[in-house]
């Protein structure tokens, strides 16, 4: 399998560099290439501005519209050089690895943008299929990829399970799992969590190194976590749940298949890996 | 009451553009004073580093721990000067706006930078009360405050609704409303999204302008979001909801009060602006 590990932590003697060179190690003892996107070693610009679609100047009087010119640059090969050295990374991989400390519950900055100015429409998403309609949410430009999101949170555990005051980790983390991975059609992994990350013993951080490499064993046959495909028949023109789908449940819980629900309330973030 | 507006766009032409003069000048009207922070325009730099908290180059060799050495420089008021621009400005503020497109279901990265290097321990949460208790989620540095999210996004409404596939839009915004601004003590308003945003009419153009001026009438006054305190008895030890406070519920929902509940499922994510 072919695996992009892409980090953003600003310190090279970090619990996260550890867990990238334990990591990258695993997916070798496991017979996977890999490529790297280590995003503050390479000075990574997260700013999505004219200049990425309009790397000549050309236009430089005129409007900006962002999503339109995106796509239109990507077409013509036209978008800036360090975004076309990121697509075709993520064209080349059948799984990509995101790992991040979480801050402010979400992806540093660096990696949020590289959000922002990679996956454009056209490339990620806006893709069509042979019926007109667009592919997303199950479906899309990363169709047939995996990702796997692997953070480091200060906090303990428990306040990121179920009934914990940060919130169920795969529902905070819902804008990266099903708002970018399952939107592009790649199958979002259960996430992997290293809790208590400012303070670990050397035997916790062993413990952690052994269970990031069990995941990363997993990578190519781990169950994603089951959210509803759009196409799938549960979402109305609208892009409402019908009645029949989750009948009576609202908020972002309800866009997990109803069928493995017997697989929640277990593992990190309420989901179990072999879960579906 | 004292406005800090925060905006995250890359064009001065755009319906964001237009949304933020709008704004402002209907704060004008109510009476507010103002102050801006113009990301874009300002060329603010978003990625988290060491040259935050060593300004002068200082321990350049050594580890960088980000949480703590934030928190020393912020004591010590060595922390880079546009750092600390910006904390005198939320520091002035009773209210704070804060304006983005919505990008892959979150803040633009130049704005998730903002949170990243501007609310750093010991200035917006890591404060503790007179029992040593670490004040946090309804309390915290900014507590006393009010902050308004402000969003446009190209989908349209229903998609954002309690059961629209993109996730009901309060809990997708979850991170923001109750990882960032209630956790620092602020009082998150109900969010205000500009949906379909791509292909506004002019008439439809003037409409949202209205919303937004009503939502800034009421800024003083709306009820925000009612999120659970921490310290409110709602939470055990372990940072877990007591098997009294939503019995039986479990993912992000259970944070919001549950006597409040009768408010939910109406305007925008779900929520009205007088729920409470």
């Amino acid at each position: 399998m072919k695996v992009l590990w892409t980090s953003a932590h600003p310190e090279r003697r970090s619990l996260n560099a550890h867990l990238r060179t334990e990591g990258l190690r695993a997916l070798g003892a496991y017979g996977h290439e890999h490529r790297e996107s280590d995003l503050y070693a390479m000075g990574w610009d997260p700013v999505l501005g004219a200049g990425d679609v309009r790397p000549d100047g050309a236009g430089a009087g005129e409007r900006l519209f962002v999503g339109e010119e995106q796509q239109r640059a990507y077409e013509r090969g036209a978008l800036s050089a360090d975004i076309r050295t990121e697509q075709e990374k993520v064209g080349w991989a059948d799984a990509l690895v995101f790992q991040f400390p979480l801050w402010w519950f979400g992806p540093p900055a660096i990696l949020k943008g590289w959000f922002d100015r990679v996956l454009v429409q056209g490339f990620a998403f806006g893709v069509r299929d042979g019926h007109g309609r667009t592919r997303r949410y199950g479906d899309g430009g990363l169709a047939g990829k995996r990702a796997l999101a692997v953070t480091s949170v200060g906090a303990r555990a428990s306040g990121f399970g179920p009934r914990g005051v940060h919130g169920q980790l795969d529902e905070v983390l819902f804008p990266l799992l099903h708002g970018t991975f399952w939107y592009t059609g790649m199958a979002p992994l259960p996430p992997y969590a290293v809790y208590g990350a400012d303070r670990l013993t050397a035997p916790e951080a062993r413990a952690r190194v052994a269970e990031l490499r069990a995941r990363l064993r997993e990578l190519p046959t781990a169950a994603p976590i089951p959210y509803r495909r759009e196409a799938g028949g549960d979402y109305d023109e609208g892009l409402v749940l019908r009645p029949s789908a989750a009948p009576g449940r609202t908020g972002v819980a309800a866009h997990v298949r109803a069928d493995a629900g017997r697989c929640r309330g277990r593992g990190a973030g309420g989901l179990t890996p072999r879960c579906g």
